[in-house]
């Protein structure tokens, strides 16, 4: 009986948070604050033009603020963190950004970690993922918290479930791991070096394919009923997850594109708001 | 044929560990600096005494120095951190202990939180924790590094394997976790709410107990050839494994006691010394 999965409708649940922010966003208005996310995108990939454009856009759109910053190919890691320090001190300024990739030549560890724990919205410093892992964090990395967000908005519990996380990057697979055993999951993650990963990914109760490799998740790797989240964007929108092929045997799945990734957005406006309220202009 | 397992012998691996550090405490003596620990001491609890005491013991057997910090059961969190503040302002101490668990009216995770990075020699904050999981500590938590210092002394390769983890505790069950994790292991952490535990123990590669039950790892867990790492110390000298019924089933075995004991203290030592040649006295 293979019954097709139940669509987890990222459109549906980054609206649903969108909407919560709106009279909050009001709220700040009244007193004068306008939230606001700096962005900052060095080098001229197309890709991470667009990823930075659609960010500004859902800002605007919703009445958030948004600074964008451009520096070219060759900034150094000494310009691109004295660019961070200068958004750190703005007091107009709530969030900030870093689009990820930067230019080789840089040092992006610690660029990231030149941004202040108070702005880090989208959960990239070593510190803000500690305190991910030690379920005290304000701002967990964006995708990650829209994974559970999307559980949350559609009551998948983790409790005592078997969850398997293909993928171990410090803004991905690391922090979804951490916070699906917050949430008292069983947690396996797997990685390049796995061995045998497909009968690892049959224990799973939930499947999060963070691996960004388009359609690597096979259907026959699934237990019948697992509920799959595709972290995965991989060029020609298409995820790390062959969608088609675990349809018929996941109970719930994300699609892409309109499954995490515009959760992922809405999550980072909402830090930004978060941020706005908790810290104002200082 | 029920072979009896390698014995994973943490008195010898504690030993090669202090062996090393004897030139090193020497070459820093030249210089003027006695490398200092530093252990902070709150409440009566008689098992906490016995261990800080033993690390004393420890520190003045190889020539490290040590400062004992006794405060009473009824000090406040504030007092407990301002003790810590005065220590890393200290310049002849070099790593700063303090014995968990503190009383229940401590905020225990905002005492941590005041041990500067520079003398966390224990890894204990949150940031220690996110370079631990990161790969960039200098010092990662003691008994989660003496796990893979034995590992690494009895050439016990992680890269492939599974390592199955009982225990998610912040300075033990996570940190070994993200440790193996790091060194290659597809790792699955197991907690309290986890399902089915001795069905996922038996899949492992390797196994940490790290869970705080005398004896709770069962014998008919383990896949044959397992290794077992039991970083328990329970009343009695009783580690988390069931040794006698494990001995005939897995390949190597650390002992209670004697197994990751010894190596945790000799981790601290020489995270000390490393720390004051790192620093020095400033």
């Amino acid at each position: 009986m293979p019954n097709n999965a139940l669509l987890l409708d990222g459109t549906k649940v980054a609206e649903s948070i969108k909407e919560t922010l709106k009279e909050r966003i009001q709220a700040l208005g009244e007193k004068g604050i306008v939230p606001c996310l700096a962005t900052v995108l060095v080098g001229s990939d197309p890709s991470s033009a667009t990823y930075v454009r659609m960010k500004g856009n859902a800002c605007r759109r919703l009445g958030i603020g948004s600074r964008r910053v451009v520096l070219p190919e060759n900034t150094t890691t000494e310009e691109l963190v004295e660019t961070i320090r200068e958004l750190n001190e703005d007091p107009a300024v709530h969030g900030i950004l870093l689009q990820h990739p930067v230019p080789a030549s840089i040092d992006e560890r610690e660029a990231f970690e030149a941004i202040s724990i108070e702005k880090d919205v989208d959960g990239v410093t070593t510190l803000g993922y500690a305190r991910t892992a030690f379920g005290l964090a304000d701002f967990p990395s964006c995708t990650p918290a829209a994974i559970l967000a999307i559980m949350k908005h559609y009551r998948i519990e983790a409790e005592g479930k078997h969850a398997v996380v293909i993928g171990r990057s410090p803004i991905l697979g690391k922090p979804v791991s951490a916070m699906l055993l917050n949430e008292n999951a069983t947690v396996t993650t797997c990685h390049s070096r796995t061995r045998g990963l497909p009968d690892l990914v049959r224990l799973a109760d939930i499947v999060v394919a963070a691996v960004g490799r388009p359609r690597f998740v096979q259907g026959d790797w699934l237990k019948p009923g697992a509920v799959v989240l595709d972290a995965g964007y991989n060029p020609g929108n298409v995820g790390d997850v062959d969608y088609e092929a675990c349809l018929g045997k996941a109970s719930a799945i994300t699609p892409v594109p309109a499954g995490v990734g515009p959760v992922t957005i809405a999550t980072l406006l909402k830090h930004t708001v978060e941020a706005a309220e908790k810290y104002g202009n200082r």
